[in-house]
């Protein structure tokens, strides 16, 4: 059952790079509150913002042999996005790995496990949002497969399904989806540029959103 | 028993200030080692340390309307404390409500749930300190209440109580007792500073705090 | 059973240096994947890369008074680890007692609970690794022992042991092993520079540690 | 600041029991959804359901000496409710206690902490509603307090308010509430054996309570 | 986007049953280690073994309105699958709602949150597994999805596919697998039954797996 | 560095017999409160009580070849005792490796990860203590090491050490301290009925350990 997909779709960059623009928040908003990762995945450092098509990758515990599989498959401007079959924090991807990940194109890694070699990772500029920072090794010993669907921190993720992250977490989009939910997602980024200027100013969100009738009517007293 | 009770007392703001000014791990000391929210509460960046006066919200889980209608109860120098009926990790509180309360003087958000734009936030320079970072949106459906008494991340909070907080975490302090916590908060910093200079030129805490006779009282031998 | 143990034996400088430059990914490669602490074990603040000789701490829970009688056993280059004799988040160490610890030429803390006073630990330069950041107090009622061997986050430590810590983690090396694992160590070192220069020139890993053919032998399927 | 609390109101005898025989999960509906202990409170056996008055204790981590001080403060029915002053998993009460606390007529504890014995708890019928259990012995060195106002396991809890203890958790309800949340507990008891009935015969709920309407007016979609 | 699916494709009641027969470690071998949800899915009360079609539900966190939509659509035979779209230990279940399932054949539930009432369903025999046991009530103000694909503790569960639970967890079979997990997974049963036989009379499994020139190759030293 | 050491001393039967019969608490305090794996440690069916020499084990993660070498080391009254080198859920033991290690007298298990069929092993009365019931299968892959020193739950083992287990937890006596150890924790019995009885007759800890004069002198205030 160990596979290697070669031939993924994925999306156009310009759709891919807009989606990193509106950031993890507003694309989530703009597909209905769905795709998000479990927020137990946090970025090694902060103020990284990316999108790209994913990569996706199903290890064995422990064992980060398919890294290197996967990363010849990586075109530029992919996310590598591991989940294992069986949960663990050891320290899958360090500085090599990273180094030829980004030799080829590779915009980031999102991973259910651990990271290692973080402060050369930050010097570096490439960023990983993982489960948990361990210098504990790996072996490569058992296949896993390479771009096959994948459940990573408890969203689904199918290989050239966009990924964006930042540092509010990680969220997917469906490839086919992505045109469609990047123009929501800019008109979200367009109506709250005016709601903003509007609160910066003073009036509040009771009058401006018009909750007070409903609030009322749903029982809420003041005292 | 949605409430929201819109006349609270304040603290004076000298002694908020104050109690701002000696940091958290002070202050509990000062109280008794009493008042202090779970370690979990972590701040979104480094380097804040704020007081003020808590406005309590208890908001249903992953509904963040409450924090509409508290807005609205904020005065210069207040802090909004937010607990939940039942637990949960959703991004309640954004850049756009970030704005709307520092419009209205607030100095900063707990929170025993997810924030999120968290990078704008600290641009903003509003500190938060939550227990999770977490994009997912809420929903505005059920009421809550605002300035009723909270436990909030293990702690017991009533409306315009003093919060402190800093990168060592979070600290209330009831209102009555705030003045003379304060009092007692200020004599362990006069009194560290001396402690501090006779530690740094090599004195130690065993002849500092002459602490050898009773450690020798109590059976603790040298090998 | 409070006993202090006061002639422990060292490693040498250099050695300790060495590994301290090694990092501790490589270190714990170097000693065949032993030695780790648990990656729950986190800097207090990113960027600091020690080693030194391990004087140990077994402390009651939330009680710090041995950690008055551990600073006078420090020499220069020493490194304090702290395990508990049931688990806690107390903060039981601060400001106060680093400053002690630095006059002595301590050059860090592991402890498996609590710490506070971050922000001026930071400013102090003085790292630690920690279970927890917590303002919560403790007391000095009940002994405990100095320099016997612990467990500590999960690991082995015996006083003269090697501890190495940066932002991966923390490891511990045996006394007796030290110079033997800084070798090997060292040759990891330099052999990982190579293989760096040609992964960032586009090399795969897959050619350059030649798996093709072990992959397709273990069954591995393009598709 | 460490005091003893000696003579706390508790309520009528017959409402406690009514409140045990409704069940936690009733209880606590009928008081609006508050009052309960976090989740992580397990009973050390299944099937106990009790009810009685808070005798609180307010302890060290990992001490257990104001267990002994607090049994004296029992009357028949009570339940001992213990907080700590700092997180901790340490085995405070084990069968020599138990024994003790049940001579006095106490019907059991909750414990946001350890206990141990339980085999021997079990089978002399003295439930615990515990977060760990551990065998991990206590000291008795540092004072506490006895009948103070608790935060246990994330709920206010103050002396003579009333315990309700089930399979499926803890709930406080607050003396001067007692006896009318008893009224509307018993009124959802009744209420809800006639629905039970008609669920069982088949009745769709989406009937009963007649939502088909209102989520029709939400958007649900039925394909 | 809140939509139920009426009419979803089921499995031959004859694999279901085959299935719930050979038990979920079996069955996530005979599927090549797949499908297992997170081992914090745990039953209620210990013994219940069951199979079932997934009626699946996406709820809202702490709304248990879409519950009373999906039991409309069980057929007998079925299991419950509800995932949230945010975390929630809130008790979204208990003995009323099992009272109306079991009344429609439903054979269990599998909930990523919490449940109550849980004596009342262990005299029921309506089996649960779930992350939490609370009796934290929830709303009826949020719309949700029935018969959706959902990700329920970790995994990717689709209406229709088939669910076996035990006291080892909860494990799905993809529908259009199913016919042939069973037969794979009653090869293993039949094969394991002669193995136990002869590890029973003492036979080693390094033997009865021939592994012992194996473990040599890979460089095992017996000292 | 993968070792299995094949002659190991064992501790005197009776003495192993007596330990069991004294009980985990009992031990632990004995030995000075030393010796206790964390309380994450959970029997899979209540009400065993076993102690046994340990055959230690050190696997990888998710990796249970090393069960199959350790059970040809085990003798009649061996408890097996595994660590991994890398945290892990995966069930490693299930009911054909119990079979085949309790046909060669072993008591059971202790396991810093994974456990499945635990129905069946309840039905085979083969105890087993785990960190997790999890149906995950694991391979058969990597090399470890049989009868070295491991840290297991935070607890230090050596091969041939005591281990004592109970509904309380998991403790280990060091070999050459457990007659003496048996002796102290055999008092503490004696010593323990007296007092319940007296503590069942109501006499209070209080007056039995004469407590009233030592609470007086810190302090402790009656009101």
């Amino acid at each position: 059952m160990a596979v290697v997909v070669q031939n993924i779709d994925r999306t156009d960059p310009d759709v891919i790079d807009g989606l990193a623009a509106c950031g993890v928040a507003t694309v989530h908003e703009a597909q209905g509150r769905t795709g998000l990762l479990a927020s137990y995945m946090r970025p090694i450092y902060r103020g990284a913002a990316i999108a790209g098509s994913a990569v996706t990758i199903l290890a064995p515990p422990a064992d980060n042999w398919m890294l290197h599989v996967a990363i010849e498959q990586i075109k530029p401007g992919d996310v590598l996005v591991l989940a294992t079959t069986s949960p663990s924090d050891a320290g899958y991807f360090g500085d090599l790995l990273a180094t030829s990940a980004q030799a080829r194109g590779c915009r980031g890694l999102i991973i259910d496990a651990g990271v290692r070699d973080v402060l050369d990772l930050e010097k570096m500029r490439f960023p990983v949002w993982s489960k948990a920072i361990c210098a504990q090794g790996t072996v490569k010993e058992t296949l896993g497969s390479v771009n096959v669907p994948v459940v990573c921190a408890g969203a689904a993720v199918e290989a050239g399904d966009v990924i964006v992250a930042d540092d509010d977490g990680v969220c997917v989009v469906k490839r086919a989806d992505a045109a469609d939910v990047l123009e929501k997602a800019q008109a979200r980024v367009a109506n709250e540029e005016a709601k903003r200027r509007r609160l910066a100013a003073g009036e509040l969100g009771l009058d401006m959103y018009q909750m007070r009738e409903r609030l009322a009517e749903k029982g809420l007293r003041y005292v």
